[in-house]
């Protein structure tokens, strides 16, 4: 059975949210060990307060948890003891199999950087996130597509965007079950000399990477379109297009909200779209996602949101779990060995 | 009365679309003169087609044009009687004040950079887009944004930014009776040290610029909220960002429309919904922004939408008219001024 350690500091709802989640898998039809990272007395008194199983859940104290607002290179340096750097020695230690945190994302990124071992060729690592798009993907339908890198890197060269090219069809592998998915490169345009120097060199290589299926280059539009299954782009480009989006559903709320408030026919036929908004709102709750993996290290890492409620947290978990049992990091070797034989 | 240099060719419409809305603009109560460059025979014939006032209108024949998937270097070095050249060359020598495009956005911007100077201290030009916002902008309530660069460039270097930081709230000046609108810059984060080098840089030098509200970073989420009136960045990120918001609109209406084919309580619903989502529809329609000026160069040149209809035509020639009568360059030079004393 998996074991996943779950860093339960340093998310915007608090301990007891976190910890929520891993109950709630513990009590589940399909539960797995979780060891939970962190301050042990604030642990134990949420676990006295929910439902939860502790043949599945352990106690790994920490007495010291990193912050939001911190500056990660600086609150690693000085916290040793940690609970993300906790959790990340009993995966290197090999007594848990993967690393779940919805902490500060700079620190995670930069934490499991110094503690895991970057796989062979890969210089970089990168956060991969899935989003709601308009056209389904993969063999199940799925409405979500995947975007990497969206925040470990800032700009990156070619090589890297063809790692993450690499690395992003594993995972959408793995969570899709789309074993041959569509990856394509963000740029400005889709002729192949269109966009920054290094999308141009990428797009030539891509083209001749064995197995993939690499449809070129995508535009902004191709986004929420759902164009491509797999997006490849800098760290920058991809975080600044991510939260963007992320924004754009925040904005519709906000629309649908205050016309809600109104009397009148607004509300009434409002009411008469609920089903139908519901649906909506559902598919663009990144709630249900479960996180984003770091990849390109040599552990499986699942950085959720930071503002992840308990359900966020249980399908960050099954996530993790998920990239292990189907071997998330073979297949990323596997995809390294065929571009760099 | 001012003198605009309009290219007809090459938009996706045809010249019929675009000659329209010169011609729509002739006869209102607030025309100006319009040159049209281009084929003088498709010139006449769609003229014969619509209601104008000669008075207002001249032709100026050009013997070849730009298409939209040619490549600018090569179409701009092979076709030198273009109309876009034509009319870049009418606007160099005076006979008109400003240049108004719908055609290949890469030539325009090359052709431009080519006939026209830059400013002083200006070493890239930008492209500006407005688009559509949550919140409210300038004394007039406008509910846009502006955001630059969103294509003239790749990526850029931290006194680019600047430039462009200093420009865009000209602009916004000039476009929204904004005097003092507020500055951010785009990055991955909110704090000043968060962003690709270039921004972190910037971020420092407009901090202390003389009457700019500079309000800081902002992150994606903060572009469809409208959290700055000016946000600024590279031009593969602004060109991205842009093209991703548009297709969420697409996306949207896609998913209405869809809905709307449904029959029972979803039609009935949406139909009682009709006049809110038509003004949604309105705020969300590019063709009334009236096209994105090409900031930096010593003429006022505004880039028209590829797929622009006669109305967007129309308020692209009255943009630029505006920008002319308000004296966008002095007020862009009267701000370098300040940061290049």
């Amino acid at each position: 059975m998996v074991t996943v350690a779950l860093d339960v500091m340093g998310s915007d709802h608090g301990v007891p949210e976190v910890v929520n989640g891993a109950a709630s898998l513990s009590t589940s039809n399909r539960p797995m060990n979780v060891v939970l990272v962190g301050d042990e007395k604030q642990i134990s008194s949420a676990l006295s307060r929910c439902k939860h199983d502790r043949n599945y859940l352990d106690i790994c104290h920490a007495s010291e948890s990193i912050e939001m607002h911190e500056s990660p290179k600086t609150a690693l340096d000085m916290k040793r003891d940690c609970s993300l750097l906790a959790a990340a020695r009993l995966v290197k230690k090999g007594e848990a199999h993967a690393l779940v945190s919805a902490g500060n994302t700079g620190a995670v990124i930069l934490g499991t950087a110094r503690t895991f071992q970057r796989l062979p060729y890969i210089r970089r690592a990168a956060l991969a996130a899935v989003y709601p798009t308009e056209k389904l993907h993969g063999p199940r339908g799925d409405p979500f597509a995947l975007m990497l890198d969206v925040g470990a890197t800032l700009h990156v060269e070619a090589e890297d965007l063809v790692n993450f090219a690499i690395m992003g069809a594993s995972y959408a592998g793995i969570i899709s079950n789309n074993f041959n998915p569509k990856v394509a490169l963000l740029s400005n345009g889709t002729e192949p000399n269109k966009g920054a120097p290094e999308v141009v060199t990428a797009h030539h290589a891509l083209k001749d990477v064995p197995g993939m299926e690499f449809i070129g280059n995508v535009e902004g539009l191709d986004i929420p379109k759902g164009t491509a299954d797999v997006i490849v782009c800098e760290g920058f480009l991809g975080n600044v297009s991510l939260k963007m989006l992320e924004g754009v559903f925040e904005v519709a709320g906000d629309l649908f909200n205050n016309a809600y408030r109104q009397k009148g026919d607004l509300r009434v036929g409002l009411n008469m779209l609920a089903p139908w908004l519901g649906k909506l709102r559902q598919i663009t709750d990144w709630q249900q996602y479960g996180g984003a993996p770091i990849l390109g290290l040599d552990k499986v890492v699942i950085k959720a949101h930071g503002r992840s409620k308990s359900k966020a947290i249980e399908n960050a978990l099954k996530v993790a779990a998920k990239s292990i049992n189907k071997k998330l990091i073979d297949k990323i070797l596997g995809g390294i060995k065929e571009v760099y034989p």
